[in-house]
Protein backbone atom coordinates (compact mmCIF):
# COMPACT_ATOMS: atom_id res chain seq x y z
CA UNK A 1 0.00 0.00 0.00
CA UNK A 2 2.65 3.02 -1.08
CA UNK A 3 -0.01 5.61 -1.70
CA UNK A 4 -0.10 5.68 2.84
CA UNK A 5 3.12 6.93 2.99
CA UNK A 6 3.02 10.55 0.89
CA UNK A 7 -0.87 10.98 2.46
CA UNK A 8 0.05 10.61 5.73
CA UNK A 9 3.09 12.78 5.55
CA UNK A 10 1.18 15.60 3.84
CA UNK A 11 -1.69 15.47 7.06
CA UNK A 12 0.87 15.60 9.36
CA UNK A 13 2.40 18.69 7.89
CA UNK A 14 -1.00 20.24 7.68
CA UNK A 15 -0.97 19.59 11.42
CA UNK A 16 2.03 21.50 12.02
CA UNK A 17 1.18 24.00 10.53
CA UNK A 18 -2.27 24.50 12.30
CA UNK A 19 -0.17 23.43 15.57
CA UNK A 20 2.06 26.64 15.26
CA UNK A 21 -1.20 28.76 14.89
CA UNK A 22 -2.80 26.91 18.04
CA UNK A 23 0.30 28.02 20.02
CA UNK A 24 0.34 31.45 18.99
CA UNK A 25 -3.24 31.74 20.37
CA UNK A 26 -2.31 30.36 23.66
CA UNK A 27 1.12 32.45 24.06
CA UNK A 28 -0.61 35.44 23.50
CA UNK A 29 -3.87 34.58 25.70
CA UNK A 30 -1.02 33.96 28.38
CA UNK A 31 -2.20 30.38 29.56
CA UNK A 32 -0.60 27.32 29.92
CA UNK A 33 -1.88 24.43 27.92
CA UNK A 34 -1.44 20.50 28.35
CA UNK A 35 -2.05 17.53 26.54
CA UNK A 36 -2.80 14.99 28.19
CA UNK A 37 -2.31 11.39 26.75
CA UNK A 38 -2.65 7.65 28.15
CA UNK A 39 -3.38 4.16 27.44
CA UNK A 40 -7.45 3.70 28.22
CA UNK A 41 -7.95 3.16 31.75
CA UNK A 42 -4.89 4.97 33.17
CA UNK A 43 -6.66 7.42 35.20
CA UNK A 44 -6.78 10.48 32.98
CA UNK A 45 -9.90 11.31 33.85
CA UNK A 46 -9.84 11.06 38.08
CA UNK A 47 -6.32 12.84 37.65
CA UNK A 48 -7.66 16.02 36.11
CA UNK A 49 -10.90 16.00 38.07
CA UNK A 50 -8.36 16.14 41.31
CA UNK A 51 -6.22 18.19 39.52
CA UNK A 52 -9.55 20.84 38.98
CA UNK A 53 -10.74 20.48 42.56
CA UNK A 54 -6.92 21.22 44.27
CA UNK A 55 -6.57 23.89 42.16
CA UNK A 56 -9.55 25.62 40.98
CA UNK A 57 -9.47 28.14 43.98
CA UNK A 58 -6.13 29.40 42.92
CA UNK A 59 -6.05 29.46 39.00
CA UNK A 60 -8.47 29.71 36.16
CA UNK A 61 -9.08 25.93 34.35
CA UNK A 62 -10.45 25.08 31.18
CA UNK A 63 -11.06 21.77 29.66
CA UNK A 64 -11.42 20.07 26.37
CA UNK A 65 -11.98 16.55 26.14
CA UNK A 66 -11.13 14.33 23.20
CA UNK A 67 -12.83 11.16 22.76
CA UNK A 68 -14.39 8.66 20.41
CA UNK A 69 -18.11 8.67 20.94
CA UNK A 70 -19.24 9.90 23.82
CA UNK A 71 -19.14 12.74 26.37
CA UNK A 72 -18.93 10.85 29.83
CA UNK A 73 -15.83 12.07 30.53
CA UNK A 74 -16.61 16.10 29.91
CA UNK A 75 -19.78 14.93 32.77
CA UNK A 76 -17.60 14.13 35.14
CA UNK A 77 -15.01 17.33 35.04
CA UNK A 78 -17.73 19.71 34.15
CA UNK A 79 -19.46 19.11 37.84
CA UNK A 80 -16.77 21.79 38.78
CA UNK A 81 -17.90 24.34 37.11
CA UNK A 82 -15.38 25.38 34.43
CA UNK A 83 -15.57 26.23 31.08
CA UNK A 84 -15.56 22.23 29.43
CA UNK A 85 -15.33 21.45 25.58
CA UNK A 86 -16.41 18.03 24.39
CA UNK A 87 -14.27 16.83 20.90
CA UNK A 88 -15.95 13.71 19.47
CA UNK A 89 -13.35 12.66 17.18
CA UNK A 90 -16.01 9.97 15.36
CA UNK A 91 -13.77 7.32 15.53
CA UNK A 92 -10.15 8.80 14.77
CA UNK A 93 -7.81 7.40 17.64
CA UNK A 94 -6.37 10.74 18.80
CA UNK A 95 -7.33 14.85 18.47
CA UNK A 96 -5.09 16.41 16.02
CA UNK A 97 -4.61 20.44 15.58
CA UNK A 98 -7.85 21.08 13.47
CA UNK A 99 -10.18 19.86 16.18
CA UNK A 100 -8.58 21.90 19.05
CA UNK A 101 -8.39 24.48 17.07
CA UNK A 102 -12.50 25.08 17.11
CA UNK A 103 -12.52 23.81 20.09
CA UNK A 104 -10.71 26.98 21.76
CA UNK A 105 -13.10 29.37 19.75
CA UNK A 106 -15.86 28.00 22.35
CA UNK A 107 -13.47 28.92 25.32
CA UNK A 108 -12.54 32.34 27.17
CA UNK A 109 -9.16 31.76 26.22
CA UNK A 110 -7.90 35.16 27.80
CA UNK A 111 -9.62 34.61 31.40
CA UNK A 112 -7.98 31.51 31.44
CA UNK A 113 -4.26 30.19 33.29
CA UNK A 114 -4.56 27.06 32.51
CA UNK A 115 -6.21 24.74 29.46
CA UNK A 116 -6.62 20.68 30.13
CA UNK A 117 -6.79 18.96 27.16
CA UNK A 118 -7.53 15.26 27.41
CA UNK A 119 -6.71 12.97 24.42
CA UNK A 120 -8.11 9.97 23.32
CA UNK A 121 -6.76 7.21 25.11
CA UNK A 122 -4.39 5.50 22.78
CA UNK A 123 -0.32 4.75 23.51
CA UNK A 124 0.23 5.12 19.65
CA UNK A 125 -1.84 7.71 17.45
CA UNK A 126 -1.34 10.66 19.78
CA UNK A 127 2.15 10.51 19.75
CA UNK A 128 2.20 11.35 15.80
CA UNK A 129 -0.08 14.72 16.28
CA UNK A 130 1.53 18.07 17.47
CA UNK A 131 -1.85 20.30 19.40
CA UNK A 132 0.53 23.28 19.59
CA UNK A 133 -0.40 22.95 23.53
CA UNK A 134 2.79 24.17 25.52
CA UNK A 135 3.60 20.37 27.59
CA UNK A 136 3.06 17.01 26.45
CA UNK A 137 2.15 15.17 29.32
CA UNK A 138 1.89 11.18 29.52
CA UNK A 139 0.08 9.38 32.47
CA UNK A 140 0.72 6.14 32.92
CA UNK A 141 -0.66 3.21 35.36
CA UNK A 142 1.16 0.66 37.58
CA UNK A 143 -1.56 -2.14 36.18
CA UNK A 144 -0.22 -1.56 32.67
CA UNK A 145 2.99 -2.98 33.12
CA UNK A 146 6.60 -1.73 33.87
CA UNK A 147 7.61 -2.94 29.91
CA UNK A 148 5.59 0.25 28.47
CA UNK A 149 8.58 2.66 27.75
CA UNK A 150 10.25 -0.73 25.81
CA UNK A 151 7.28 -1.10 23.77
CA UNK A 152 5.58 2.55 23.02
CA UNK A 153 8.94 3.99 22.51
CA UNK A 154 7.37 7.10 20.39
CA UNK A 155 4.90 8.06 22.89
CA UNK A 156 8.09 7.75 25.67
CA UNK A 157 10.05 10.07 23.69
CA UNK A 158 7.86 12.52 22.91
CA UNK A 159 6.74 13.80 26.22
CA UNK A 160 8.01 16.07 28.67
CA UNK A 161 6.17 14.81 31.65
CA UNK A 162 5.35 11.44 33.12
CA UNK A 163 2.67 10.91 35.69
CA UNK A 164 2.61 7.32 36.82
CA UNK A 165 -0.80 6.62 38.68
CA UNK A 166 -2.17 3.97 40.69
CA UNK A 167 0.92 3.68 42.77
CA UNK A 168 -2.02 2.28 46.01
CA UNK A 169 -1.44 -0.96 43.65
CA UNK A 170 2.01 -1.71 43.85
CA UNK A 171 1.67 -4.14 46.58
CA UNK A 172 -1.06 -6.23 44.68
CA UNK A 173 0.83 -6.40 40.94
CA UNK A 174 4.27 -7.29 39.99
CA UNK A 175 5.71 -3.98 38.78
CA UNK A 176 9.89 -3.21 38.86
CA UNK A 177 9.70 0.26 39.32
CA UNK A 178 13.23 0.76 38.42
CA UNK A 179 12.72 -1.29 35.06
CA UNK A 180 10.14 1.11 34.17
CA UNK A 181 12.09 4.19 35.57
CA UNK A 182 15.63 2.62 33.49
CA UNK A 183 13.09 2.63 30.26
CA UNK A 184 12.06 6.19 30.63
CA UNK A 185 15.48 7.65 30.56
CA UNK A 186 17.04 5.88 28.48
CA UNK A 187 14.47 7.02 26.15
CA UNK A 188 13.83 10.86 27.63
CA UNK A 189 16.92 12.06 29.99
CA UNK A 190 14.95 15.09 30.88
CA UNK A 191 11.62 14.01 32.10
CA UNK A 192 9.43 15.27 34.89
CA UNK A 193 8.20 11.95 36.42
CA UNK A 194 5.45 12.16 39.54
CA UNK A 195 4.37 8.95 41.28
CA UNK A 196 0.92 9.20 42.63
CA UNK A 197 -2.65 7.50 43.27
CA UNK A 198 -5.38 10.14 42.23
CA UNK A 199 -7.58 7.90 43.64
CA UNK A 200 -6.21 7.94 46.62
CA UNK A 201 -4.42 11.12 46.84
CA UNK A 202 -0.96 9.99 47.80
CA UNK A 203 1.54 12.38 45.59
CA UNK A 204 -1.25 14.81 44.37
CA UNK A 205 0.56 17.93 45.60
CA UNK A 206 3.89 17.29 44.31
CA UNK A 207 2.14 17.53 40.87
CA UNK A 208 -0.43 20.45 41.52
CA UNK A 209 2.29 22.47 43.12
CA UNK A 210 4.68 22.16 40.35
CA UNK A 211 1.68 23.05 37.24
CA UNK A 212 0.94 26.19 39.82
CA UNK A 213 4.16 26.97 39.55
CA UNK A 214 4.66 25.99 35.69
CA UNK A 215 1.77 28.45 35.13
CA UNK A 216 3.52 31.33 37.21
CA UNK A 217 6.19 31.41 34.71
CA UNK A 218 4.04 31.31 31.63
CA UNK A 219 2.07 34.21 33.08
CA UNK A 220 5.78 36.11 33.92
CA UNK A 221 6.75 34.96 29.97
CA UNK A 222 3.69 36.11 28.42
CA UNK B 1 -8.25 17.20 5.46
CA UNK B 2 -11.05 15.72 2.68
CA UNK B 3 -8.29 13.33 1.22
CA UNK B 4 -8.35 11.47 4.34
CA UNK B 5 -11.64 9.24 3.58
CA UNK B 6 -11.49 7.76 0.32
CA UNK B 7 -7.64 6.76 1.02
CA UNK B 8 -8.69 5.09 3.93
CA UNK B 9 -12.11 3.24 2.08
CA UNK B 10 -9.20 2.12 -0.76
CA UNK B 11 -6.98 0.95 2.45
CA UNK B 12 -9.99 -1.20 3.76
CA UNK B 13 -10.99 -2.95 1.16
CA UNK B 14 -7.33 -4.27 -0.22
CA UNK B 15 -7.43 -5.53 3.79
CA UNK B 16 -10.53 -6.92 3.50
CA UNK B 17 -9.19 -8.62 0.22
CA UNK B 18 -6.24 -9.99 1.66
CA UNK B 19 -8.35 -10.84 5.20
CA UNK B 20 -10.59 -13.57 2.56
CA UNK B 21 -6.83 -15.38 1.44
CA UNK B 22 -6.07 -15.25 5.02
CA UNK B 23 -9.22 -17.27 6.24
CA UNK B 24 -9.20 -19.53 3.14
CA UNK B 25 -5.49 -20.76 4.04
CA UNK B 26 -6.75 -21.28 7.40
CA UNK B 27 -9.55 -22.92 6.90
CA UNK B 28 -7.97 -25.72 4.29
CA UNK B 29 -5.07 -25.75 7.19
CA UNK B 30 -8.04 -26.77 9.60
CA UNK B 31 -6.37 -24.69 12.63
CA UNK B 32 -8.71 -22.40 14.54
CA UNK B 33 -7.09 -18.62 14.38
CA UNK B 34 -7.79 -16.00 17.23
CA UNK B 35 -7.20 -12.36 16.95
CA UNK B 36 -6.43 -11.22 20.32
CA UNK B 37 -7.00 -7.18 20.86
CA UNK B 38 -6.70 -5.18 24.19
CA UNK B 39 -5.53 -1.70 25.46
CA UNK B 40 -1.79 -2.01 26.76
CA UNK B 41 -1.15 -3.77 29.56
CA UNK B 42 -4.42 -5.69 29.94
CA UNK B 43 -2.23 -8.87 30.14
CA UNK B 44 -2.59 -10.35 26.94
CA UNK B 45 1.06 -12.08 26.86
CA UNK B 46 0.47 -13.31 30.53
CA UNK B 47 -3.16 -14.80 28.96
CA UNK B 48 -1.39 -16.36 26.14
CA UNK B 49 1.47 -17.23 28.05
CA UNK B 50 -0.90 -19.37 30.42
CA UNK B 51 -3.13 -20.49 27.71
CA UNK B 52 -0.09 -22.53 25.85
CA UNK B 53 1.64 -23.87 29.16
CA UNK B 54 -2.31 -25.19 30.14
CA UNK B 55 -3.30 -25.92 26.47
CA UNK B 56 0.28 -27.62 25.19
CA UNK B 57 0.50 -31.11 25.68
CA UNK B 58 -3.15 -31.26 24.17
CA UNK B 59 -2.88 -28.83 21.23
CA UNK B 60 -0.32 -27.51 18.76
CA UNK B 61 -0.07 -23.73 18.92
CA UNK B 62 1.23 -20.98 17.18
CA UNK B 63 1.70 -17.56 18.39
CA UNK B 64 1.88 -14.34 15.77
CA UNK B 65 3.37 -11.48 17.89
CA UNK B 66 2.40 -7.83 16.70
CA UNK B 67 4.12 -4.75 18.09
CA UNK B 68 5.51 -1.67 16.94
CA UNK B 69 9.07 -2.23 18.04
CA UNK B 70 10.09 -4.77 20.19
CA UNK B 71 9.94 -8.43 20.10
CA UNK B 72 9.66 -8.76 24.21
CA UNK B 73 6.65 -10.17 24.58
CA UNK B 74 7.44 -12.56 21.27
CA UNK B 75 10.38 -13.69 23.67
CA UNK B 76 7.93 -14.40 26.60
CA UNK B 77 5.71 -16.43 25.07
CA UNK B 78 8.49 -18.71 23.16
CA UNK B 79 9.79 -20.20 26.09
CA UNK B 80 7.21 -22.30 25.58
CA UNK B 81 8.68 -23.62 22.44
CA UNK B 82 6.58 -23.47 20.11
CA UNK B 83 6.36 -21.90 16.19
CA UNK B 84 5.97 -17.97 16.80
CA UNK B 85 6.75 -15.56 14.11
CA UNK B 86 6.93 -11.54 15.27
CA UNK B 87 5.49 -9.09 13.52
CA UNK B 88 6.95 -5.61 13.85
CA UNK B 89 4.45 -2.64 12.69
CA UNK B 90 7.46 0.07 12.65
CA UNK B 91 5.06 2.38 14.26
CA UNK B 92 1.59 1.23 13.13
CA UNK B 93 -1.60 0.89 15.52
CA UNK B 94 -2.49 -2.33 14.60
CA UNK B 95 -1.94 -5.20 12.40
CA UNK B 96 -3.48 -6.03 8.82
CA UNK B 97 -3.76 -8.94 6.72
CA UNK B 98 -1.06 -8.27 4.90
CA UNK B 99 1.06 -7.89 7.65
CA UNK B 100 -0.01 -11.52 8.86
CA UNK B 101 -0.14 -12.91 5.48
CA UNK B 102 3.83 -13.44 5.23
CA UNK B 103 3.57 -14.42 9.17
CA UNK B 104 2.00 -17.34 8.18
CA UNK B 105 4.62 -18.39 5.43
CA UNK B 106 6.60 -18.75 8.54
CA UNK B 107 4.27 -21.23 10.29
CA UNK B 108 3.47 -25.02 9.65
CA UNK B 109 -0.14 -24.77 9.45
CA UNK B 110 -0.74 -27.67 8.55
CA UNK B 111 0.61 -29.29 11.88
CA UNK B 112 -0.94 -26.62 14.14
CA UNK B 113 -4.82 -26.93 15.94
CA UNK B 114 -4.94 -23.41 17.18
CA UNK B 115 -3.19 -20.00 15.93
CA UNK B 116 -3.25 -16.90 19.04
CA UNK B 117 -2.39 -14.30 16.81
CA UNK B 118 -1.32 -10.86 19.40
CA UNK B 119 -2.28 -7.74 18.26
CA UNK B 120 -0.92 -4.43 19.11
CA UNK B 121 -2.24 -2.77 21.88
CA UNK B 122 -5.15 -0.76 21.42
CA UNK B 123 -8.45 0.00 21.73
CA UNK B 124 -9.48 1.89 18.58
CA UNK B 125 -7.21 0.88 15.61
CA UNK B 126 -6.82 -3.29 15.10
CA UNK B 127 -11.30 -2.51 15.48
CA UNK B 128 -11.06 -1.76 11.87
CA UNK B 129 -8.88 -3.85 10.15
CA UNK B 130 -10.00 -8.20 9.46
CA UNK B 131 -7.21 -9.92 9.90
CA UNK B 132 -9.02 -13.09 8.31
CA UNK B 133 -8.91 -15.27 11.46
CA UNK B 134 -12.07 -16.74 13.02
CA UNK B 135 -12.58 -15.34 16.50
CA UNK B 136 -11.81 -11.51 17.58
CA UNK B 137 -10.68 -11.74 21.30
CA UNK B 138 -11.27 -9.05 23.34
CA UNK B 139 -9.05 -8.74 26.96
CA UNK B 140 -10.20 -6.14 29.08
CA UNK B 141 -8.66 -5.80 32.57
CA UNK B 142 -10.09 -4.40 35.78
CA UNK B 143 -8.08 -1.64 36.68
CA UNK B 144 -9.49 -0.01 33.13
CA UNK B 145 -12.49 0.93 34.34
CA UNK B 146 -16.02 -0.23 33.90
CA UNK B 147 -16.67 2.50 31.07
CA UNK B 148 -14.91 0.65 28.05
CA UNK B 149 -17.70 -0.72 26.78
CA UNK B 150 -19.36 2.81 26.48
CA UNK B 151 -16.16 4.54 25.48
CA UNK B 152 -14.69 2.29 22.77
CA UNK B 153 -18.19 1.02 21.14
CA UNK B 154 -16.35 -0.01 17.90
CA UNK B 155 -14.32 -2.40 19.68
CA UNK B 156 -16.83 -4.03 21.53
CA UNK B 157 -19.39 -4.20 19.18
CA UNK B 158 -16.63 -5.82 16.51
CA UNK B 159 -16.01 -9.35 18.96
CA UNK B 160 -16.89 -12.50 19.43
CA UNK B 161 -15.45 -12.80 22.95
CA UNK B 162 -14.41 -10.94 25.84
CA UNK B 163 -12.33 -11.50 28.19
CA UNK B 164 -12.13 -9.85 31.67
CA UNK B 165 -8.93 -10.26 33.28
CA UNK B 166 -7.34 -8.98 36.48
CA UNK B 167 -10.58 -9.93 38.46
CA UNK B 168 -7.78 -10.56 41.54
CA UNK B 169 -7.81 -6.71 41.59
CA UNK B 170 -11.78 -5.95 41.80
CA UNK B 171 -11.36 -5.66 46.15
CA UNK B 172 -8.94 -2.84 45.52
CA UNK B 173 -10.65 -0.87 42.82
CA UNK B 174 -13.79 0.67 41.97
CA UNK B 175 -15.54 -1.49 39.19
CA UNK B 176 -18.93 -1.64 39.13
CA UNK B 177 -18.81 -5.55 36.90
CA UNK B 178 -22.96 -4.85 36.22
CA UNK B 179 -22.02 -1.34 34.44
CA UNK B 180 -19.28 -3.13 32.28
CA UNK B 181 -21.42 -6.13 31.58
CA UNK B 182 -24.81 -3.94 30.95
CA UNK B 183 -22.47 -1.59 28.40
CA UNK B 184 -21.54 -5.10 26.88
CA UNK B 185 -24.58 -6.08 25.97
CA UNK B 186 -25.96 -3.54 24.71
CA UNK B 187 -23.69 -3.35 22.18
CA UNK B 188 -23.36 -7.47 21.19
CA UNK B 189 -25.62 -9.51 23.34
CA UNK B 190 -24.21 -12.56 21.83
CA UNK B 191 -21.06 -12.50 23.23
CA UNK B 192 -19.19 -14.54 25.26
CA UNK B 193 -17.55 -13.10 28.47
CA UNK B 194 -15.07 -14.99 30.66
CA UNK B 195 -13.85 -13.63 33.78
CA UNK B 196 -10.65 -14.68 34.73
CA UNK B 197 -7.22 -13.39 36.23
CA UNK B 198 -4.13 -14.73 34.55
CA UNK B 199 -1.63 -13.67 37.15
CA UNK B 200 -3.65 -15.80 39.83
CA UNK B 201 -5.19 -18.46 38.17
CA UNK B 202 -8.90 -17.86 38.80
CA UNK B 203 -11.19 -18.92 35.43
CA UNK B 204 -8.67 -19.89 33.36
CA UNK B 205 -10.23 -23.37 33.46
CA UNK B 206 -13.38 -22.14 31.36
CA UNK B 207 -11.37 -20.34 29.48
CA UNK B 208 -8.79 -22.64 28.25
CA UNK B 209 -11.95 -25.92 27.88
CA UNK B 210 -14.40 -23.72 25.92
CA UNK B 211 -11.05 -22.92 23.62
CA UNK B 212 -9.88 -26.15 23.09
CA UNK B 213 -13.93 -27.28 22.54
CA UNK B 214 -13.89 -24.62 19.62
CA UNK B 215 -10.43 -26.43 17.88
CA UNK B 216 -12.46 -29.45 18.03
CA UNK B 217 -15.53 -28.01 16.58
CA UNK B 218 -12.70 -26.59 13.93
CA UNK B 219 -11.08 -29.99 13.07
CA UNK B 220 -14.33 -31.50 12.37
CA UNK B 221 -15.62 -28.34 10.04
CA UNK B 222 -12.61 -28.81 7.73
Amino acid sequence: MPIRIPVVERILQANDDLADQVRARLDSAGLLALNLMASPGAGKTLLIQETVRRLRDRLRIGYVNGDIATSLDAERVAVYDLPVVQVNTGGDCHLDAAMLAPALDQLPLGRLDLLLVENVGNLVCPANFRLGTHLNVLIASVPEGDDKPYKYPGMYRGVDVIVLNKIDLLPYIPFDLDRFLHGVRILNPDLTVFQLSALKGDGLDAWTEWLAQRVAAQRRAA
